[in-house]
């Protein structure tokens, strides 16, 4: 069954609540998860509905139960294997995110064309030289890219990865980029996030 | 009029492609844009009506105006003073995205509790001691903070943040902040965002 997209995210953002019960918290409600999140209670009950989960009763639902569900539905255990493109400020936060690991994203290493990064480790990853990218797609199989490059790059390095057998690219850039049509591309739109938080509010 | 999170966001990707024409192209089709971002010429069409944009004609919409158009709806020239709490690798690769200012956020200074960073400045932005937070938000009539610290202390700082003054909170960690309800927060969700990228597509 297919989960739209809005329900995956809010189901990560329950998962982060369950992470974070104490131990002697066996139960929770989805009155709980609502507030927490500022959301309709009924948003949350119709969420959990996607899931193969029957460990409701009425004080709650099972925490432990629910985690698991969340896990199985989303795919934690299915590892992804992903190299980072760009070793910069970005590209290196993403690569010290250890919580990635457990939610199924596994970096393998990272790419840039800087002399000074290539050859060093960032958090066990090694950054190598943004040419030899083909050479260690077909070695390690590995289809998903994470661009973190200047904007100014973008465009060129995504076709370099395109061509180098890429076919997913997590795009942090702020570029829409133009790739042959097998690539998918996922826009990680920060500065559209921002305008959709400050709209919304008249901050 | 209130706009759909869904197309603020869009109408954010149509700005970075219309950012990238080349001087000599004066129109842009639905229909390029529609393709560059593998959605439907209809949506293209629908997302730009909630823009006070007359300009289009047979050709296109003429680019300059569509561009201005959409920066005047989502208040491109309104200035958001904001704070960044963290001055790690994320905080810093935020710190330094310069093409924030272009969209109306402008980040005045950051904080951290780290003796090694408070001092320093990052792309022309001051790290200041993380006590100093609500002397500076009064000072400076700040209301937004974009967190980028370690989850485990992402719950007890959003709180030190509310009682500090703070009123919207970005909120860059996996964590589901518990904040007063005068707070708003606006979770970027980066696992929800990697597990709905990946679990439309079966990587």
């Amino acid at each position: 069954m297919s989960i739209p997209d809005k329900v995956v995210n809010r189901l990560a953002l329950y998962h982060f609540i369950l992470e974070d019960l104490k131990d002697d918290e066996q139960y929770i409600s989805s009155t709980k998860i609502a507030q927490l999140l500022n959301i309709d209670n009924s948003q949350v009950r119709k969420d959990i509905k996607y899931l193969d989960n029957s460990g409701k009763c009425r004080v709650g639902y099972d925490a432990r139960r629910l985690k698991k569900a969340i896990e199985d539905c989303l795919g934690f255990q299915q590892k992804k294997d992903a190299f980072i493109i760009g070793a910069g400020n970005l590209g290196s936060a993403l690569a010290k995110y250890d919580s990635f690991q457990d939610y199924g994203l596994n970096i393998l290493a990272m790419f840039d064309n800087d002399p000074k990064k290539i050859g060093t480790t960032i958090n066990g990853k090694e950054v190598f030289n943004l040419t030899k990218v083909g050479n260690l797609v077909r070695r390690l199989n590995v289809e998903i890219a994470i661009l973190t490059i200047p904007r100014e790059y973008a465009k060129g390095v995504a076709l370099y990865l395109a061509g180098a057998g890429i076919k997913y690219i997590w795009n942090f850039t702020p570029c829409v980029l133009d790739v042959p049509s097998d690539v998918k591309v996922w826009n990680e739109n920060l500065i559209g996030s921002f305008l959709q938080f400050t709209n919304n509010d008249e901050v």
